[in-house]
């Protein structure tokens, strides 16, 4: 028997501001900030690494909220807990004096997102497989226990659920196979539109991501339309009217102006328009969609948790769900995002990015496919090309696909010297300056 | 002139677990406490005071994350921020690194809360009146000025804003003695009806409330569908047909359970069923509603920003609105609510109880009556007896009513003593246990 000997969480922070790497309209000078967290146990040789994603201040706060989360693991049996995760799950998210803080949003969720990401790599390393091929080998009652349904039985009943998987049991194979043929499962770059680029960083960007084989790219807009009309005439003239073009306003607009400023840009073509307002109007996001379309909408990012996406699909509001691996609390909620947005028929392309984000969500989305919705039509994964050197096994994109991971757990392990570097304040980089 | 000088936040806990005071079928073992937030100023006689309110563990994450809010205040002319409580709101609120931890919702809200909540409560001691006569005397202009409309403008616009208070202007001071005349604002109690009481604890304390003149009372229900039924009809025996029962889930069910089991509890004639689901769920308020009516839904102490409530209204959703003074971020977002609820005709009733809500929301409710609503009708405003001993101009309640608050502030003043006891884990209380 292994036991959990301690769960550390960790301050982690990187400078990206410097390079306005990551700038939108409303994130203008972030620090790509990771709340990482360890469970350490008595194998020398096994721990579980997990983390929510943040932007800078505050991401103390998260790694307090994640300390407390992880209080009730320590001393359990690792054996047990990874047998049943969705107990574990429900017994950590069950403290009533944390849930008042949210309930089940903002920095207690995250914490939860940090805690239960860790616990389900120490899951996948326990059982010697990559977090995808894990979920890939349970059996649809053992995925429907993991998953948190609580508010949701209105949209998606235990036996739909289970329904849902089983319908696609038989051929997990196949799609797993099929996906290895072509090399992994399709993404998209968001590295040459962030808004604090210029115009001729913009264009080399935009070239290099065709020259990688990238077939949809995505410009940041919403700052100023003069702007984005320019970047957006740009975009075109380089990635030509075949491949497919995002445009992300990060929240800035209230409802009628993002139906207005959408409309100006047009002409463009985009996809989709992504987080043109509250991330919480779920009404605003149904009225933004009918009064643009064809344009898709697109949110996620910041979906706080299940009752959310709940809404968003039963409101018609959302083309494409943007579910956010550090922010819904794991496996356990996002299990039944996925699993209501294939009743929905919503297609599910997660956000990625950040800190670590594009490692989680290769896993997420191999899943779908293998899983859930059997079928790549209308998905497409984000990809993000910063930061994937802190990791011990890191995203391998090639081709405008994420190759298929193969090493045990939820790809989520930071290197040692990233951490003695990066960790704020104490850290070498951050006591440097 | 006078400057700040430094922004403490304090967590202070009451252990109101050991007498099951709070407890409901959701939250079985809440300890009532604040992060509690003094404006220092260079005058030693004026300070604001101002808190968010939790129920124990994790209140000290919204002490730190009100530290952190409040670091911009240091140093500004006192005159300048009361004059101008928008802006401060708006530049508080607008650092976007703490905004990706909600945004506006979550720990990090709830840090804007007691920070502005002092704000306000520092103008009012400046003007040397109390909050509610503050508000009163601010022009329509003025008042919206100070209001937060992002996001809000596909439901009210800056327009309708300030008509809605042009409109009530000239009568106001009609409104003010009426209430006078009456002997203050109506309330209701929610002291009697915990779940952890005894049913000749319960029986006893409905009989006190009717002799202390309440004409509404609340009960606990949700954790056990017979319980409920024994305890609702205790209620009626006590109180009679003639005074309003309220009924109030706390979260509990998924939304067709919420139906079934209110269904089962009709009986009674609820006025209302209040957190019949995820506080969240705006289209299963909706559902719900449609689905116990006549019997009222109300919901709003966990409602986490004024994008839930607009789409509460848009969505017809709730029939009585109880926003809570501490988690929506103070008066600016406050104000707003007010607003639309008066626009899509749902009345206000505020959420109070915990350590000092109800200090806070009698200043709201009587704001509401002689600015915004101009009626009481359907409108009764929280009270629960518990913890006001530890306030410097605690409520006054009589024959059910808030008396009119006199002194100048918002109410928000803990005693020293109170803090030197209850401070966590340091005062004198916890280190004795």
């Amino acid at each position: 028997m292994t036991t959990i000997t301690a769960v550390t969480a960790h301050d982690v922070r990187f400078p990206t501001s410097l390079s306005m790497d990551g700038s939108d309209a409303m994130n203008k000078d972030g620090d790509y900030s990771a709340a990482y967290v360890v469970i350490h146990t008595d194998d020398p040789e096994l721990s579980g690494y997990g983390f929510t994603f943040t932007i800078g201040r505050g991401n103390d706060l998260c790694v307090e909220a994640a300390r407390q989360r992880g209080l009730p693991l320590v001393g359990r049996s690792v054996e047990d807990a990874v047998a049943d995760l969705g107990g574990v799950y429900r017994e950590l998210s069950s403290d009533s004096q944390l849930r008042w803080l949210g309930p089940e949003k903002g920095v207690v969720h995250l914490a939860m997102a940090a805690v239960m990401n860790a616990m389900w790599d120490l899951a996948a390393r326990v059982a010697g497989k990559p977090l995808w091929r894990l979920l890939a080998e349970m059996t649809p009652e053992q995925l429907v226990d993991a998953a948190d349904l609580r508010y949701l039985s209105d949209a998606l009943t235990r036996e739909e659920a289970i329904a849902i998987l089983a319908e696609k049991m038989p051929t997990r194979a196949q799609r797993i196979a099929e996906l290895d043929a072509q090399g992994g499962y399709p993404c998209y770059t968001t590295s040459a539109g962030w808004l604090g680029y210029s115009d001729e960083k913009l264009r080399r960007l935009l070239q290099e991501a065709v020259d990688e084989g990238y077939q949809h790219v995505k410009l940041k807009v919403g700052a100023d339309l003069d702007d984005d009309i320019r970047r957006l005439r740009i975009a075109r003239e380089v990635i030509g009217w075949d491949a497919k073009l995002m445009i992300d306003a990060n929240q800035v607009w209230d409802v009628p102006q993002a139906i207005d400023w959408v409309g100006r840009l047009a002409e463009f073509e985009p996809m989709w328009i992504e987080e043109p307002t509250s991330p919480d109007d779920v009404l605003g996001h149904a009225a933004i969609r009918r009064a643009v379309a064809p344009i898709g909408v697109a949110t996620g990012e910041h979906g706080m948790n299940r009752v959310l996406f709940k809404q968003m699909f039963q409101a018609e509001a959302i083309d494409y769900c943007q579910l956010d691996s550090a922010r819904l609390a794991s496996v356990n909620e996002i299990l039944s995002v996925y699993l209501m947005a294939h009743k929905f028929g919503v297609p599910v392309c997660p956000h990625a990015g950040g800190v670590g984000l594009c490692e989680l969500v290769q896993h997420l989305s191999i899943f779908d496919y293998v899983c859930v919705s059997g079928t790549l039509e209308n998905r497409v994964t984000e990809f993000v090309d910063h930061l994937h050197e802190h990791f011990v096994d890191p995203c391998i994109v090639e081709n405008g696909h994420y190759v298929l991971p193969q090493q045990p757990g939820y790809s989520a392990q930071m290197h040692d010297a990233s951490l003695a570097e990066y960790t704020f304040p104490g850290g070498s980089y951050w006591t440097g300056r």
